[in-house]
């Protein structure tokens, strides 16, 4: 049985899921011996170049991208049930916003994209704990707002704001830091909404999922 | 002054550079506090399909791949001095094997990148210690064989057979354990050589980035 899904939105942070954030989530559940299973959604995203920010004009496929991260072994999101893992785990980057659900160009009423929602909902109604990273926590505001969840993105007050007009509320907290809510099960971390480096990336990703896990009740190697 | 040249080879294991190996030497140098650039060279890649392991006829750029991971912060091996740097590091992946060199269909007698080797010859004329992780070792047996380096790629016969062939000796290793050639200033880490997980990759390629900085006579925060 996998225990954590990981959910990717492609490989790259400036149109997929970031590196360093996502590969820190899977050392950190490697390091804690919890099998993990990552998961993506079967559509395209629009392709930057990472070494001059503009688009390309090329498409790519988030499942197939992901996989490069995942090193293979990732699902489909249309092929799992939430429920079925004791928690989820949301690494960031712009993928987040432009392919999960389109809160970079729309903002707080920014849809979602159907599969993603029906995994994470599905998670979150049978009780499992979920860990957002980066921009993650304005996919979660955007699903759960209604219920007022706390969460962090750290220090971006423009995107801060954009979360609270969903119901949820904001709290800042540096990128070695995480923002826990219990009663949601829900754990953010700024990792790189901050000017940071990926050591702290590293530390704060790993304080989120070592929260996660033990929100889960999950039996760790720590 | 940048401290620490980073060789990146693409964005994927199947393709390009191993992207949880890269990521742990860019994790383990920030948490030292060392300054790091990311090299790659501009060229082609075949890409791979990381779902299926299947190529896909389709061609991508190595800079602008490996510029994911470096977060743009990037520069073409054409345009640097491999002396210029305290110390560089190889991450692994079939990238090495198939961009940076063509091991991978050639072997022993493979060609590399011309740029690539200047780089690494530069830096080991100036007594310069160069890391190497996972597949990476056989480039650096093909560069520098003839002076008989003693490398690791962990317990791969046949790879290492084909290493040995340059004049190397090999030396089998687990993944989270270093080889070290001291006279010659060469630290090597079997990582995702061997069947194993982003956690202990971490520890190995933690170690050989540490004894690298030793080697270089580099003060860190550790």
């Amino acid at each position: 049985m996998t225990r954590v899904g990981v959910i990717l939105s492609g490989c790259g942070y400036l149109d997929g899921a970031e590196i360093h954030e996502a590969t820190s989530v899977l050392i950190a559940l490697a390091r804690a011996g919890v099998d993990y299973r990552c998961l993506a959604p079967d559509i395209t995203l629009d392709v930057v170049d990472h070494r001059t920010g503009e688009p390309t004009g090329e498409q790519r496929n988030v499942l197939a991208e992901s996989a490069r991260i995942a090193r293979g072994a990732i699902d489909d999101v249309a092929d799992v049930n939430g429920a079925d893992f004791e928690a989820l785990i949301l690494p960031g980057g712009f993928g987040v916003a432009k392919n999960l659900c389109n809160f970079a160009t729309k903002g707080p009423d920014c849809e979602v994209h159907p599969k993603v929602e029906r995994v994470l909902r599905q998670a979150h109604q049978a009780g499992r704990p979920i860990g957002f990273a980066c921009i993650a926590p304005a996919l979660g505001a955007r699903i759960f707002g209604s219920e007022n969840p706390t969460l962090t993105i750290g220090h971006d007050n423009e995107t801060a704001a954009a979360i609270e007009k969903t119901g949820a509320r904001h709290k800042p907290v540096g990128v070695t830091e995480i923002v826990v809510d219990t009663d949601r099960k829900f754990v953010s971390t700024p990792a790189y909404m901050e000017n940071t480096n990926p050591a702290e990336v590293f530390e704060g990703v790993s304080k989120m999922v070592a929260k996660v896990l033990e929100m889960a009740g999950i039996t760790t190697n720590a």
